[in-house]
Formats: structure tokens, C-alpha cells, sequence
């Protein structure tokens, strides 16, 4: 193995942390630090000899790192710091705002393009490895229908929709795909399902001491748009086991395409991820997409990419005559 | 839409009769004509107005076929057509001889990159989209396992070996994965697995009138390398049950990637096709491969490429922004 890639990490919330870990299991990657906002004396990473840096000195650092990993959220960080850092480096991120992809692209585009860099944008599994799911599924199986289940996981926004409630002291929803459903698609039968359909959904409440539990899942069971169109079930649990049982970050879900050929002939593609840690996992696909960067910034290929656009062999570190030879 | 690609295809077995089902579900293919080393006159394509040409005269046709779909067999024919044909045509193939695959790669390679072609090779479902989800699941979980179970799927290899017994008239063989060997891998055990701990097989026999049923069912499972290292269960059934019940070729597996993240962290990746014909399935790969390799071809990206090198992008009709917006 030639020298190794060396990463930066902008960012160091749970996303962050995912990265600094999986980049200690790939044989070829180094970490030369983690960027933050914040000040750096107060940023403990898990690797006691990881230097942090104010994110404001990047630019410092531009022959020092081949890949920066942006580890900041879609909603405040990215928008922002996505095309900055693309600027001056080839970057990786996990945006995941659908609606907002194409404009982000478009920026991120620009910004590459310009500097001579590659900017690998909605790395992840949804959008990510979905993504590339829903696109072999359908280009395959031409005649057909594509469904995402998601789940079982914790859904945080919806976690925070039951916190705002009067009365509630803690709280955690889990998002769960619909066996019913599920087994209709996997039959072939194609049927159309909302997304209200496809999924019930599960709330973990610790009540206030004078709550009133009947009102609560009252609130609960007909919040418009978050449960009042879907099948909901709320436990009443203490503070103590809500810590104890519901404090991990599962998720995943599937998707499946469901397709015909020939003359009528059922074909089914189903892929799914069961995740103990959401942002772990998240972190180890941006790492895996980070190597892919790299290689398509020093080929030349620069600017705005997505997974649909990357090679599945760029993501590994074995050559190409040892994949196929290893793995075709 | 602009002009329709121009798709040929050599050999017309059940793979190239299910290719010429695919092409008509795809809006930018149209299918020129079937090549063939048989009497053309021979031939009865699906399509009324599709044309049958000798094989021996494709080199008359380099102007009118963006693509020819070779639907050869992997031990005799595609050795010898692939590279002759790819000297012609940019290709696609589902040559599947694990073993042989770096001197095919190699030869198709020589042959693509003198001409100006682009040959796909080893396309289809295992080779093909198995072998992408254990390039994606080891490049994303690092430090992991993969494992890959057949099935439940009819075994042409299989099969005939128990047609060969005295005694036995006619035979199917379905390989079956085991139920426990997933439940273990899908639990982030990890377990150590051969092929046979992870497979049973279920044969159904049709015997001559004078055939001892306790004789072929102890020559089945014992008989070594195929049989014997097996859980093998056998029915014994008319000859009219087998055609009604057992006359379709349905074939699957899994693809299941258990791996570790941060701490100690469980995360599985499964990737599973059920499909009711594995031929047309493969076919329905082989088309949409055929799509990537014409976009390859006219960027100028020649040489033998396998789906490792083929962004999950290229086998689309629709364009990236389209892609991006959809199904990102």
C-alpha cells in the first residue's frame, strides 16, 4: 500500500465521532484532525493524540488533507459550509434534505468546479445506499414499483414532537415498517401504499408527575401530520428505563422492487440495513465514499458528484484485478 | 428521448429470449436482430418482425448495432465469442466461471481495447449484483464478515446429477439456504460457515417403474462433492407433478454483510433476490448493462469493464438531474 489518504473532520457531534472511528478501521486512511466551531480546547476526541483545530484555520491546512469529512447538519451547517469547504478541499457530506438536493448540487457544483476539487454530496444510506438501491432496482426491473420502508428507528423529530406536549417529561419515538404491507410487496403484488400505510408508529412517554396519561396519548395518537393518519401505540415508562432501554440510536429499513418479465413473471429485489447505531453507520459509508473522492479528485473529476455517479470499486481499497478477482 | 439504442443479440436460449423480452420494456432500445450459429430459418423470436441473422455474418452489421448482448454459455461458448465479438461490438455478457474470470477479463480487454470497444463481462445477478454487494458491504463495514447463500433455486448442476442415477427417470434439485446459518449471521454472530452448513438441498425424483426407491435415495445422499456433505431431503413424485409443480427455474439468495462500528457496535447490510425465472432476471441485469456499456463506449471508455467499474448512474435512461431530483 502506497501512502496513506489523509482525512480532516469538520464537525464533531455523533456524526463526527462515527468518522473518527471508522476511519481507525481502514487500512488506508489517516486522520490529521478535527475541525470545529467550537473551542478547540473543549473537543475531547476518542483518539487522545487527534489534534483539534478552529474550523476558521482550514485553510491552513489545504496540502495537508486530501479529504474533508463534513460531519455538520443539513439544515444550519451544510448549506453554509459545504460549498466553503469545497472550495478548498475535496469533500465528502451526508445532506439529506430531498427537496433541496438539486439547489445544494448546483452550489456545491460551482464551487468544485471553480476550485479544482470534488465535492461528494448525500452520502449515507437514505439518501445513500437506498438511493443506489431504488436506482439498480428500477433500471433492472423496468416494469415495476419501488417502496422504502424505514425502521424499526428512532425517528428524532418525531421524538421531539411528543416532548413539546404538555405533561410530557421524556420521550422517544420508533418509526416501524408494516409487516402487512411488507408482505404484500414481497408477494409481488404492487399494491399503493401511502406512506402512513407502509409504517405504525410507537412512542415511549415519562410523564410529568400531574400529567394526565389519557390526554397525553390523546395529543399524541391525533397530532396532525406526525400520527393522527397512522396506527400509533404509546407506552407509559419510567425516566429510569427510558434511559436504560431507549437510549441507542437504532434504525434502517428496505428497499424493495418489486417487477415483472417476460410474460408475467414475478421478480423480487429487496435490500435492508439493520442498524444498532444510525450515525455510526452513516459515518462508515461517508468514510468508504471519502477513498472514492480522492480517487476521483486525483483522476481529475471534479466537481459535484453523487453516488449514482461513483464506480462501486472506487469505494474500496483493493485494486481492480483483486475485486475481481476476490470478490466478481 | 433521442435516437433509440441499437441492441443485437447472439444466442437465442432462455437468456436471449428474456433479453428480448427486456428490450421491450426499455423506452431507448430497440432490438435490431438475433444472431445465431443455428439455421435461421430455425429460429422463432418472440417478436413477429424481429429478424434472424447467421452468426458467422455479424461483422456485416458493425454500423447498425450500438450493442450486442451475447447470451452464450459460459463453458464453451463465450471463451471463444466473447473476444471475436468484442472486436466488432461494444458487449455485454453473464460468463459466470468464477475461476476463469482474470484470463476472460484479460482476453476481452486485449480484444475491446485494440478495437475501440467496451466489453462488460460477467454481468447478471452472482456474478453481478451479488458481487456489488459485497464490494459495498466490506468497503462501508470494514471490519466485518460477508456471507452469500443461494436459493431457494433450482440447481441445473444438481439436477442432472441425479438424473444420471439407475433407476431415476427424471429429477429437479433445489438448493435452500438455512434457516439458522441466517439467523445467526443476521444476529452479528459471525459465525465460521462452509457452504454446506449453510445450504440444505430438496430433491424430487420421478423413478422408472422397476426402481428401488431406497436405493436412489441412499446413492443421492451419498454421492460425494454434490450430496454428501449435505442435508438432503428426497420426494418421490410422478412424472406429471414434476412438470405441473417443478418445470419453472426459480433461483435467489442473500447477500448479508455483519460488521462492527465505534465500540462494539452491530450493523448488518442484507441483499436478497427472489426470483421467479432466474433467466429472465438475468437477461433483465444484461440490458440494462447493455445501456452502461453504450455510455462507456461513446465517452471513449474502452477496454473490458466489470459492474465494479460502472456507476450505479450509467444504467438509467433518465439523465442525473432527473436521477437526483427522483430518486436520490
Amino acid at each position: 500500500m502506497g501512502e496513506k489518504m489523509r482525512i480532516g473532520i469538520a464537525g464533531y457531534g455523533n456524526l463526527g465521532k462515527g468518522v473518527e472511528y471508522a476511519i481507525s478501521q481502514q487500512p488506508d486512511m489517516e486522520l490529521v484532525g478535527i475541525f470545529t466551531r467550537r473551542d478547540p480546547s473543549t473537543l475531547h476526541p476518542i483518539g487522545e493524540k487527534v489534534t483539534v483545530y478552529p474550523l476558521a484555520d482550514a485553510d491552513q491546512y489545504v496540502h495537508d488533507i486530501d479529504v474533508m469529512i463534513l460531519c455538520g447538519g443539513s439544515r444550519a451547517d451544510l448549506p453554509e459550509q459545504g460549498p466553503a469547504l469545497a472550495k478548498l478541499f475535496t469533500t465528502v457530506d451526508s445532506f439529506d434534505t430531498h427537496a433541496k438536493i438539486p439547489d445544494y448540487f448546483a452550489a456545491l457544483d460551482e464551487a468544485a468546479s471553480a476550485a479544482g476539487t470534488t465535492a461528494v454530496l448525500s452520502v449515507g444510506w437514505d439518501p445513500g445506499l437506498f438511493s443506489v438501491n431504488r436506482l439498480y432496482g428500477e433500471s433492472v426491473l423496468a416494469d415495476g414499483a419501488t417502496y422504502t420502508f424505514w425502521g424499526k428507528g428512532l425517528s428524532q423529530g418525531h421524538s421531539d414532537a411528543v416532548r413539546r406536549i404538555p405533561g410530557v417529561q421524556n420521550a422517544v419515538q420508533y418509526t416501524i415498517p408494516s409487516e402487512d404491507a411488507m408482505a404484500k410487496v414481497r408477494a409481488g403484488e404492487q399494491p399503493e401504499l401511502t406512506t402512513s400505510e407502509k409504517h405504525t408508529r410507537e412512542c415511549y412517554v415519562v410523564l410529568e408527575a400531574d400529567a394526565d396519561a389519557a390526554v397525553v396519548e390523546e395529543t399524541i395518537c391525533t397530532m396532525p401530520d406526525y400520527f393522527a393518519d397512522y396506527s400509533t401505540t404509546v407506552n407509559f415508562i419510567s425516566e429510569k428505563e427510558l434511559q436504560e432501554k431507549h437510549s441507542a440510536m437504532p434504525h434502517g429499513g428496505f428497499v424493495i422492487r418489486s417487477g415483472k418479465t417476460g410474460e408475467n413473471t414475478n421478480q423480487v429485489m429487496e435490500y435492508s440495513l439493520k442498524l444498532d447505531s444510525n450515525p455510526e453507520f452513516t459515518s462508515s459509508v461517508l468514510t468508504a465514499y471519502a477513498r472514492a473522492a480522492h480517487k476521483l479528485s486525483v483522476s481529475g473529476q471534479h466537481g459535484a458528484k453523487t453516488v449514482f455517479d461513483i464506480a462501486p470499486g472506487l469505494l474500496s481499497p483493493k485494486d481492480p484485478a483483486e475485486l475481481r478477482k476476490e470478490l466478481l
